[in-house]
């Protein structure tokens, strides 16, 4: 058979490093992994002593490691007497909205000489909160002028978001904003450069990142309009001229591979490149997405997504997440949400507070130990913000009920249960406005390393919680989709779903919901849901007194049994 | 002149251990101090795993202790070459509520065999909240039917108290409490023990502990009336009936020294023994209390003393505080009102959660560096409840604006801050309705040791902080009152105010507000008065929804500074 031996590419730009997963075409096997840690700024994240909320990283730290990983990647395949000749294809992903600015020419500003130490000329990472003013701004005019965006984007405008971004730019540092021809998503910008694209045009951008992050959808035939662009602010007319008409699915691939990259790794030149896609929505692809399963994606924060037919699926949904047509998989809208931090708040406990005087799984072995509401605790999983439900950065941590025997193992489990807590108030706003979920797949380290925190979700949010096997996810969706254009260039298309049935698996073991954690779980929700309202609804006005006589008497309940 | 060489003892039972201070009874000044700890349970203290509310201590460990430091202080003295012959009257402070069952023939019931390992015949130590809900039953029945108690006790009778312990007593161990004759303070019960007294019926009860903690009041002749006691609970009446008519100030002594303490120790047979009185009472007296002057007694908890003149003064508040007739000297009431937890805070935060990774010491130098608001957090100081304001147990801690960068020592200072705004909402409580307040006097060991703390304190409070140069005032209080005894006993009367003048002194480092630190408390004070008032009283609907995002302005305003 023609694709004997062939093999395809996910290439996979996370938070802090890059990854590159081999799959074997005709099987859907994974071969090899291998990754390659950012080498510039913390992890390559460069922060600001002024200000909490930036977050960059340098453009030039993506390709240099890219460069690497390829490297180690070829070197490891060969030693196992596979050839990067054999690679028929790659797939893409990577973090967003993480847009960065570009010259028509498609140099990222900060490789110019003028801007090469100006963090606003690097790529503004999705955690980079600095644009909440902007983006409040946007969120009012969507509201007076364009109502119905509101049902796409959860209700607000994220700081976290193209837009935003582009025009905190404009209003904080002129000379970058001036010099931009236009801002382009990494998971765009990386499949251009891989197929030696120089002119910022001619870009085929992604409708992922477009349709989660920068206002585009069909229903409005693309982008928003210019009057409305006008109306957020002018100068970002010019930046709306350089975006295309349209945007594409995984469907479709983005280009072919250049002979200049070709060349530098023994690669075939003109092989396709998957269609760019955020690393979330490559990561339910890896874990095997499809209509009814709600995939959580859990590290240091989480996305959540879910599938909806195209043709008799929600398109609108309230407050909670932002949806787009075909950003997973073609023929279905993609629903998107999550929380801010999870694994981050558990880290900053680990870290911050207890300066890693004791490890995770120390204080996991300990908080297992403890009976629920035992510790008349709970906390809530604002240390980041709220991205969904509430859609505001300027939110902050709370923990209530410490007392002075309050350990620092059942702050711990505090925390975990925060975030529990947050993610079934997603869940339970979606399935409140019709969104079906049949099932949860979790993915990510945490979630095969730590059976107290799957415990803990299954007995919250009172689903099985299914995990999927696969450590890369990530990587193995953006194969995925490398393996979906390989066959395509072969004249041999192949389903995702089909695709997804090969390479796919979930654990043996599944997370069973406890009846009598459930219980008491239900109580402690009620009292989160109580503060949630009150500290992130505007206009809330909800009598706290009971929070921490309840709390204490939930407590004294499972202390005595 | 006939007192030359002769000294006086103030002997200290504080929660952990108690303390013997040796007098020069002609010039007031100390010549020895000795401790020694507790040596049953942890510290003196009996706790309960099924019971976190409950502390009870070991009358035997009382004596015991009592018999070892006073042999300690015989030897100390004598080798300076005083003899405690010399000794020519004592002074008695104990910790309070603090009472414990007794017989008719005044032994502890948990001397006898069949009580000796049962906690509920121990001594119920002050800060035992289990009687929490007996507590709520007695400022009902108040409510009901003698209102006028409640500007007496600030608008709740607390589960610390007198009444409240045996009534939780005799609803949970009825053994214990129908074999108690009586219950008595601990203040009183020392005295009488070192009288050598076998009838409980004819020992003299201080007015401070009988005030503050028992509804004694001449107001309504003494102890309350039976029908009020009836409609508590009918069993209480036996124990009304064992109370005396009368309850004295310090003006008086409690009685003389046996023969057989006397000979044990080298001392002379009928020395008078001063009344006894509350710990933190004796602590102002011996800070240098005087008409205006409020005594911050700052420790595991705190203690507010404030004195008012009997005829002209204050004796009727509401919400915050207990006033009782000369409960610290004679002539004024004593306005006595305090914190559950400081000292206790910072403890818990260092040890329960840090463990002991950092010291207060390491955590202060780095809180020391920070500008005030810089955290973005704030705190609720109720991690052992509330005593004063709220005076409701049922509470607990609360944190808030904790981020992902929020450092240990970020929440160390902002734990001392909620401390500071506690202590704040009790002198505004009190200067809201006419008491005054002209100086701070502040003692307690942290008051010498971390400047950090008092400066917090003085720019929170926005009034001078003064501090008590003794490490000792508690039990130098004790021995000023003994003094006053032995004065006396020797025809040769001096007042309190002249023996306070000769022992008491103030540092010379007294702690001014810092206008720009008081500006920026004071956002931060509306802040917590908010939490305040929303968890701590019933039926308040207050919107919370700013408090996040006035706190990020106020970290993100200290930040740019």
């Amino acid at each position: 058979m023609m694709t004997d031996n062939k093999i395809v590419l996910g290439l996979d730009f996370g938070s802090t490093a890059v990854r590159v997963l081999t799959m074997d075409l005709l099987t859907g096997k994974v071969i090899t992994t291998i990754d390659q840690a950012y080498e510039e700024g913390t992890f390559g994240i460069f922060t600001s002593p002024e200000n909490d909320l930036l977050a960059r990283q340098k453009p030039t730290d993506f390709i240099c490691s890219m460069r690497k990983v390829l490297r180690k990647a070829k070197l490891q395949n060969e030693a196992i007497g596979i050839k990067m000749s054999s690679v028929a294809g790659i797939g893409v992903d990577a973090t967003g909205s993480t847009p960065l600015p570009v010259t028509r020419e498609m140099l990222p500003l900060s490789d110019l000489e003028e801007f090469k130490n100006n963090l606003n000329a690097y790529a503004w990472m999705w955690k980079d909160h600095s644009s909440y003013k902007e983006a409040r701004h946007i969120t009012e005019t969507i509201k007076k002028h364009r109502p119905q965006f509101l049902d796409k984007i959860g209700g607000a405008y994220s700081s976290e978001w193209f837009w935003a971004k582009i025009l905190h730019c404009k209003n904080s540092d002129a000379s970058v904003f001036d010099a931009a021809f236009t801002w382009m998503e990494i998971s765009d910008f990386i499949p251009a450069t891989l197929s030696g694209c120089n002119d910022a045009l001619t870009v085929k951008r992604n409708i992922c990142a477009a349709g989660h992050k920068a206002l585009y959808n069909t229903e409005w035939e693309g982008f928003p309009d210019q009057q409305f662009i006008e109306k957020v602010d002018p100068s970002l007319v010019r930046i709306l001229q350089t975006l295309p008409e349209q945007t594409f699915s995984i469907a479709t691939k983005s280009g072919t591979l250049s002979k200049e990259w070709a060349d530098e790794f023994g690669m075939s030149e003109g092989i396709p490149i998957g269609m760019g896609i955020l690393d979330a929505h490559a990561g339910a692809i890896g874990s095997g997405i499809k209509d009814g399963s709600l995939v959580k994606i859990i590290g240091t924060s989480t996305c959540d997504l879910v599938l909806s037919d195209l043709n008799s699926g929600k398109s609108n949904l309230k407050g909670v997440a932002s949806v787009a047509e075909e950003s997973v998989l073609p023929g279905n809208y993609g629903i998107e949400t999550g929380q801010s931090a999870v694994g981050d708040i558990l880290d900053w406990f680990v870290k911050a507070v207890l300066n890693n005087e004791k490890t995770h799984n120390d204080l996991t072995v300990e908080a297992n130990k403890l009976r629920v509401g035992s510790s008349g605790l709970i906390a809530l999983d604002w240390n980041n913000g709220n991205r969904s439900i509430l859609s505001d950065p300027m939110l902050s941590g709370l923990l209530i009920g410490q007392h002075l025997q309050t350990k620092d193992f059942e702050i711990y489990r505090a925390l975990i249960e925060s975030t529990a807590f947050g993610a079934r108030t997603i869940i339970e706003d979606m399935e409140r406005q019709g969104v079906i979920i049949n099932e949860v797949v979790n993915c990510g380290g945490i979630t095969h390393k730590n059976t107290l925190f799957m415990q803990i979700y299954a007995d919250v949010i009172n689903k099985p919680m299914k995990i999927a096997a696969s450590n890369e996810t990530v990587a193995l969706g953006a194969a995925i989709i490398g393996a979906h254009a390989a066959f395509k260039e072969e004249n041999s298309p192949t389903s995702f779903h089909d695709l997804q049935d090969r390479s796919c698996k979930i654990l043996d073991k599944v997370y069973y919901p406890m009846e009598e954690n459930v219980r008491i779980y239900n109580d402690l929700y009620n009292l989160y849901k109580k503060l949630h309202d009150a500290f992130g609804i505007e206009g809330t006005k909800i009598e706290m007194y009971g929070v921490m006589k309840e709390l204490i008497q939930i407590k004294n309940k499972a202390t005595k049994k």
